[in-house]
């Protein structure tokens, strides 16, 4: 299989952190989001949908989207399990999950989208035409991630990560978005957050942390 | 289990057209999200992130995000499976189960959000606090939708259903998203998806597209 890759975006970073933690590796190619190489014939040609990660079977199967690609990671080897091991586990853990991406990653997301100037046509992501920025997006943005520090702190005051008393996908998908939404998105980790900073220091020090 | 849905949102048609497929049944709640229910002291004691669907565990686990609940009544009853049997049919499904999220039904969210007279100071869902509505955003809200239908209609020409040759949940997300994008977001179905228009009668068709 080959991994389509970016290196400074938050979701390709998921993936390749997901893979570390279960010791897998591919062949892998960069692709420049940023100069727009998702949008060249080359790679639409590849994934119509113009978006990264994308990752390539053996068979030809195509799949996108960060947590489809880590299913099917989880699934061909499930350990260390990071998806869950019951039905209640397993729900619980894409609750979690899911929370990250719509309560922090979208809000950084549009913060930074919206205010980077060379995404100013580029206002949706993949393969979506031209599509101007919202500059209201970014204070919306912004104060999205505010909530998202403040609640994920208060969830990992009872908790020593995301989804509970291990290490999941959930943590991954947090950790990828509190240092793009510190980093690109301009919003940092605010100095009360104890549980925040203390969990963010541990995650922060894994070996996949670094991939 | 009970499950907290409310009537008119396309996110708990989601849920309970998955259950009604599974033949699952469970006490339910409605909770009326136009009339700001969902906001409530009494449901944020129950979802303090105040979406819906919101189901509740025998042992009070709480699940919301309408994929983790359909994702755990998938792993207590399997049959009919809904999300793939195998990790690339699972993997395959969950990414176009997304697809449809991301490239239909967000669209159709911003258009009526940001529409909606009730709405102008919940741009955001859930317990998102007071936040303007966007009106730029209404408009590419349904340039967003009018892309999704075209590439659906594409897709449709190829295989029975979403994902391929079998029902699957990825098509319940569609049904949901193409009803609310021509009816709340006011997007019809253009004439020349042939295709769309072939899969739209066949799925809702189905009894559990009444549910």
């Amino acid at each position: 299989m080959k991994l389509y890759d970016s290196k400074l975006a938050p979701n390709p970073r998921r993936v390749r952190m997901f893979m570390a933690e279960k010791g897998i590796e591919c062949e892998t190619a960069q692709v420049d989001i940023i100069q727009g190489e998702n949008l060249s014939d080359d790679f639409l040609a590849i994934n119509p949908r113009g978006v990264l990660p994308t990752l390539v079977l053996d068979d030809g199967t195509v799949l996108d989207e960060s947590v489809a690609i880590c299913r099917y990671l989880e699934e061909i080897q499930p350990q260390p399990a990071l998806m869950g091991t019951d039905p209640v586990s397993k729900a619980h853990i894409e609750a979690r999950q899911r929370h990250m991406e719509f309560d922090g990653l979208m809000g950084a997301a549009e913060a930074f989208r919206n205010s980077f100037p060379g995404f100013a046509n580029r206002g949706l992501p993949g393969n979506a035409g031209a599509v101007d920025a919202v500059p209201e997006l970014v204070e919306r943005g912004k104060n999205t991630v505010q909530r998202f520090y403040e609640r994920l702190d208060q969830a990992l005051a009872q908790s020593e990560f995301v989804a509970g008393d291990a290490f999941t996908i959930a943590d991954i998908t947090a950790l990828c978005t509190v240092d793009f939404a510190a980093g690109a998105a301009r919003v940092p980790i605010p100095d009360d957050c104890e549980n925040l900073k203390r969990w963010h220091a541990a995650v922060s020090a894994r070996t996949s942390a670094a991939a």
